[in-house]
């Protein structure tokens, strides 16, 4: 590692968003940092990259400090890999994506366009961390969760995370002096029971909209679900290798 | 399962593409099947989902045939969810997805639509089976495949995939009579080199293409990727649950 550590900050809800400036924040206190991130709302773009069209980059500045910016056109994955391959000269220290307007807890890593950013980073041999908080407001007040993100970066970059796995961090929706730590979770197997909204145009055509109540049936108190209702924050260390390996022997066993 | 047991198809190369056409053949002979497919190209799509948009959904008859089809607006996962949730009136007992157009074998299963669709199903409770073939033209041959298909849906329906899990079924491109047979493996820890094409439009601006180069230097013989360059067909057991097991203890050991 540098001196000063190369930090990649890129986030799905798009480069103006209360979150990644909150975060870029931090950052800055920490690195040296280049931000390369959507340039309109990716949220709930899971890993999706950009392979049947173009992507744009541009320069800019969106308010003081020392960070470079790039907005680009593309996913949070892509952002991360023009970031790595193409903008940036040497690989950075870490990439941090966030910070998350909402719940990237439980099943909701597999939607979310935070997390793959990060885990894309991962791929590409980055270390790196996803961070989001439990308040889907835009105006969410990040101010009293950095010093926390602070403390979780700096100790990630001195002990080093495992090679291959990305940090799932959520904090609680709670205010200054109510997080009671940090527990180090596993995902707990919730998920969202579908709603559609079934509505007609104007021209009498019907459409639907996605929504859906999130239940939660696993009780247990290694999950990053109770480590957030208990007012803790969550980390959940996070793969890429999906293989199930507890049913390769089951499969064998078809004789197929 | 009811004595036909009922089928959804989808694919995330659109109801039109040969893949899915194939596939939806081969159920035909199975079960009662119900179609539920993007109404458009929708590769590297991954897990994403349609949260900040509408959605449109079709009843549509494509070619001949028992099936019942929808084209639907939106991402392979919207498919999934919109089907089990609003137009099945029972849950199915099978949930099938591709013929990918190209390869979904390691680190590919991150990115591909195909298969999170049917990871998407395999979390709404219906076991699932993603088909990729490792040919990328739009008029491959699926007709020598369509046997191993078969038999592989009929063992699935017959042994039962294990809760939680999804299969991520590759066929190497090969003529009839060189497969080898079938090979259950994990997923190679493979990744890809990007290299972007930047080009400049006629306004002289700068854009850019994502392409890359698949590089693998996982050797081993457990892989997806080694089990089809040896000519096999690769079943991969997916999980949903990102969780690192291993890394849990490493990270408490930080003190956050």
């Amino acid at each position: 590692m540098s001196i000063r550590p190369l930090i990649l900050v890129t986030n799905d809800d798009g480069i103006s968003a209360p979150g990644i400036r909150s975060l870029i924040g931090v950052m800055n206190k920490i690195g040296n940092v280049i931000v390369i991130a959507p340039d309109s709302p990716q949220s709930a773009m899971s890993h999706a990259i950009t392979i049947n069209s173009t992507l744009h980059c541009n320069k800019i500045k969106i308010d003081d400090g020392p960070q470079i910016e790039y907005s680009c056109s593309g996913t949070p994955a892509d952002c991360v890999k023009l970031g790595i391959n193409e903008i940036l000269d040497v690989k950075p220290d870490l990439c941090v994506s966030g910070i998350n307007h909402g719940s990237n807890s439980s099943i909701n890593v597999i939607y979310s366009g935070t997390m793959s950013a990060a885990i894309e980073a991962t791929i590409e041999g980055v270390p790196a961390i996803g961070f989001s908080l439990l308040d889907y407001e835009w105006n969410a007040n990040f101010n009293h969760i950095e010093k926390y993100i602070k403390e979780i970066t700096l100790k990630a970059l001195r002990n080093g995370i495992p090679n291959g796995t990305t940090l799932n961090v959520n904090f609680p929706n709670m205010d200054k002096g109510e997080i009671q730590g940090v527990k180090i979770c596993r995902q707990a197997k919730a998920y969202w029971i579908e709603k559609f909204d079934k509505r007609t145009n104007p021209l009498g055509k019907e459409y639907y909209w996605l929504t859906g109540d999130f239940v939660n049936n696993d009780k247990n108190k290694d999950t990053d679900e109770f480590a957030l209702k208990s007012g803790y924050i969550s980390i959940v260390p996070v793969k890429h290798d999906f293989t199930d390996y507890d049913s390769i022997s089951k499969i064998q066993d078809w004789k197929l």
